[in-house]
């Protein structure tokens, strides 16, 4: 039988007997160093190749679920329609968790800065299991959390948990063996920089995006080739605490799948004018001996990765700069 | 034995006696609907892939050799001193055609506007070849001279000819299958729109440039995939003069380029923030339903395609567009 996301849920989940009145859940955004770009099954949000992140630490979603008399979702300040594209994707996720005759409240916040771009279903869908997690009392671990949250959103199971976490693609076809583990390393220097150059809401989703990249673009056929150098790569890096082969092989990896998108019809160019300027000043940085390296998702933003020796003069070439210090312990406020 | 470039010339030339006092070879320049990027032989100078190209008309090189008492390059207003990188190109490249005891005085004028960074190497050699044919009475047909004009600069291969002209990867080990060939149409209302966005000298130069994807890029593996894809579309759009499946094709095969220059490492970013602007506003004006595409050389300038009946609004969009007609009779002029 082929698995659908209702049966790859009830694979996992050992029952749905209500356990407690409401659950809470919270979970890190991340930005991945070795990019997720293609499904090899949409429904089951597998990916055609594996990929590696770094949580944004205090950056992320705070969900809370409770059991009600109608289904609701209120995001941040507001209550969201329920034909809303988000409350419509939501509902649809939790619909695969639902007691029959039950209703969910859903109450989430972010401290993701929307303008910037930054992906917030990642850490959104991974707070949503975790809250259904305490919901229920199932007590899953990591990989049952992850693999729930990918069924909601791919990227979400790299946020279940903090740090470097790194995606399997997986083989099977049940995706039983695609799920998120955590990098056991703390790099306390590491530090993320971003740089919200527009706010413009995207052409194209990443979904759709990843699509037409599959169905388009020649060049695409060489990614997995591409994932293949970058990964190893980049995890030798990050054990051996190397920054500079981890910044070269992420930025070339973030670059080479814009150039996937680039390379599709008609062509996906997410990029703005200011994105080039921003590309350019950072290879201008390393030309000064200056180790920062560029990375960016489906978007014109560009995050840039550097150690904290070399803040402060980032932080005056790119004055505008959020920084991010993901092994830093998070304050209690943005918790 | 290997070929080198000498025994490659020998191949072809008749003989080295001169027959004249001085020889003259006129070439336009060319821009590549489907591209040229990558070696499979560096000296020979022959390509991975096979190429197609638009000649640009009025705009190119005028040469004329004469046989005199020491070697001498003269361009356009200025003597080029010998040890200049243009000298030694051009001298290199002529010591394969040099009786004993012979120098050479080349004066060569340009029409293409330096500026907006279109290669004159390539209807610069090609002029030159000519001269040398005329000098030396050879009388060889378009396939030889194209061979000759190869070994001085890979597109010069495809300025022998005006109007659409193939270059054909071929397969030989000495390049004897490696050349251009004209395709017979005309297409009269067929434009060319040059956009000078940058006059700044290229970070890096085509050669260096493609060598560095062919190392360091994943993505260029299906390089000649894209190829595959586009040059077959291109072949047949121009001889059903189908514009729009023309310029889809030669769009997405340049910006596929791009792409495996920007996933190349340390990445080659010709492009800069008016580059950008340019190519979304190419996806406006489509969008308004008006039939241009961009096309790209190893630059950050733009250049358009249109067809005759949509000048007028192109124009509009873009004030400072160089307009070439390529089918259109050459103003005496120019030539």
């Amino acid at each position: 039988m082929k698995t659908n996301a209702a049966s790859a849920v009830n694979a996992i989940i050992p029952h749905l007997t209500p356990a407690k009145e409401s659950g809470t859940g919270v979970a890190p955004a991340n930005i991945a160093l070795c990019k997720y770009w293609g499904k090899r099954n949409e429904e089951l949000k597998l990916p055609l190749t594996g990929s590696l992140s770094i949580s944004l630490g205090p950056l992320g979603s705070t969900t809370t679920i409770a059991f009600s008399d109608q289904d609701q979702f209120v995001l941040g300040d507001s209550e969201q329609e329920l034909d809303s594209k988000a409350a419509t994707r939501l509902f649809g996720f939790l619909d695969n968790f639902r007691p029959p005759g039950t209703y969910f409240q859903v109450t989430s916040t972010n401290t993701i800065p929307m303008a910037a771009g930054l992906a917030s279903s990642a850490s959104a869908f991974a707070a949503t299991v975790k809250a259904l997690n305490e919901l229920f009392e199932w007590n899953l671990d990591t990989k049952g959390l992850s693999i729930l949250a990918r069924l909601g959103s791919g990227s979400a199971s790299r946020s279940i948990e903090h740090g470097f976490v790194e995606w399997f693609a997986g083989s099977q076809e049940d995706g039983s063996d695609s799920y998120a583990e955590k990098i056991d390393l703390e790099w306390p220097e590491f530090r993320i920089g971003i740089l919200t150059l527009s706010s413009e809401k995207k052409s194209i989703g990443s979904s759709q995006g990843m699509k037409r990249t599959m169905e388009t673009s020649a060049l695409y056929n060489s990614w997995p080739q591409e994932v293949n150098r970058a990964l190893p790569l980049i995890r030798t890096a990050i054990t051996e605490k190397n920054f500079p082969m981890l910044g070269s092989a992420a930025e070339q990896n973030a670059l080479s799948m814009h150039a996937t998108m680039i390379s599709s019809w008609p062509p996906i160019l997410y990029w703005k004018p200011e994105t080039i300027t921003a590309l350019h000043q950072v290879q201008l940085l390393r030309a000064e001996g200056i180790e920062v390296y560029a990375t960016m998702d489906a978007g014109p933003n560009v995050k840039l990765i550097f150690l904290e020796e070399q803040e402060a003069l980032i932080s005056e070439a790119f004055p505008d700069l959020q920084i991010v210090a993901p092994f830093q312990p998070i304050p209690k406020s943005s918790t």
